[in-house]
């Protein structure tokens, strides 16, 4: 019934905003990419009742937690990516704060409370159409421990980590800027695209 | 037709990723408010798919073009705010960079060509379910012209620029920030939160 196209007819006649799955939009028939009055570029607009079907990139917030040099990663128990190794992160959600996403997320992930210090990186991952952002964080209390989404959590210093079994591309950018950073003794912001054909950012 | 709970209970047996405007909710039979299996917070179910239409945070990005001491406002042409002073700013696009989109932004409602220099600030606006990012530009031709969105594009100095009659809070933020900052001599990352009614950040 999900992809029925006599459903998806109407489903664009009805004036919501919603985001199409690619496979989707070939069984709609009352549906059109256009160009809306105003806008400069083509939307998926209701032939019906011209309401526009605006899709905006989202945002992962994360954490790399400090403890004692070493920084805590969490081996991923879900699809994408699982039994590789992560820094606790997730969706950011309505209502919330990049640090309280971040936040929720590492309690989430890793089981762990922490204190924010600092936003540590912005990454641009345009390809699937995302901001990655990443704070520094220390432990509030040396414990921690897998939440649902994690096989395990665990801390490592810069040679013990796995670099050759991490989950994302922002993953190992964040990591390897935050070991550089330490290694020099001072912090900065990062800022960068994580891309497989693209280079380089419009700063 | 547009709002016909007949049409809007279809909708929800379609299977579609969707953001549901709050004057549908009461319309949707199919609809439920609930906990979706291994996660942890209510989202709009279709009751008939299991469908998750998940709602997230959308991105603003802006740049403050700096030209001989004096930052590019624009006055805007069309609501929320019309005749009120902005940075140039506007929705994030899928499938382009925070700069890209700073710089895309800029273009278009200040008519100007800019060189980002580095990113000035991010801010969160919870309340309205976005973040904001804006850069620090320089104009590389002194050339600017209102586009359709703006009445008019002028450079303002720190004592000339209309506090008063700034369209947006983080607008107000980025440029006290960057002025606090020239006159320091040293330009940095901003962040914090922009709320009528909360205070503070997890960082």
């Amino acid at each position: 019934i999900c992809r029925s196209s006599a459903y998806l007819g109407r489903v664009l006649q009805a004036g919501i905003e919603f985001a199409v799955p690619d496979w989707h939009l070939g069984a709609m028939p009352d549906f059109e990419r256009r160009i809306p009055e105003g806008d400069n570029r083509e939307r998926n607009v209701c032939r019906d009742c011209g309401h526009v079907a605006y899709e905006n990139p989202k945002i992962v917030v994360g954490s790399v937690v400090a403890h004692e040099g070493r920084v805590l990663l969490c081996r991923r128990a879900i699809e994408p990516r699982r039994g590789y190794w992560t820094l606790p992160a997730g969706f950011m959600e309505n209502g919330e704060t990049l640090g309280e996403g971040a936040t929720r997320e590492t309690a989430e992930e890793a089981g762990a409370q922490v204190k924010l210090i600092a936003l540590h990186a912005v990454y641009d991952v345009p390809e699937v159409h995302q901001v990655h952002a990443y704070f520094r964080a220390e432990l509030l209390a040396p414990t921690f421990a897998p939440g649902v989404e994690s096989l395990e959590v665990k801390l490592f210093s810069e040679h013990e980590t796995p670099w050759d079994e991490l989950a994302f591309r922002t993953v190992a950018m964040a990591l390897r800027d935050y070991f550089d950073d330490r290694r020099a003794g001072r912090h900065q912001l990062h800022t960068g695209v994580a891309s497989s054909t693209r280079r380089g950012s419009g700063a």
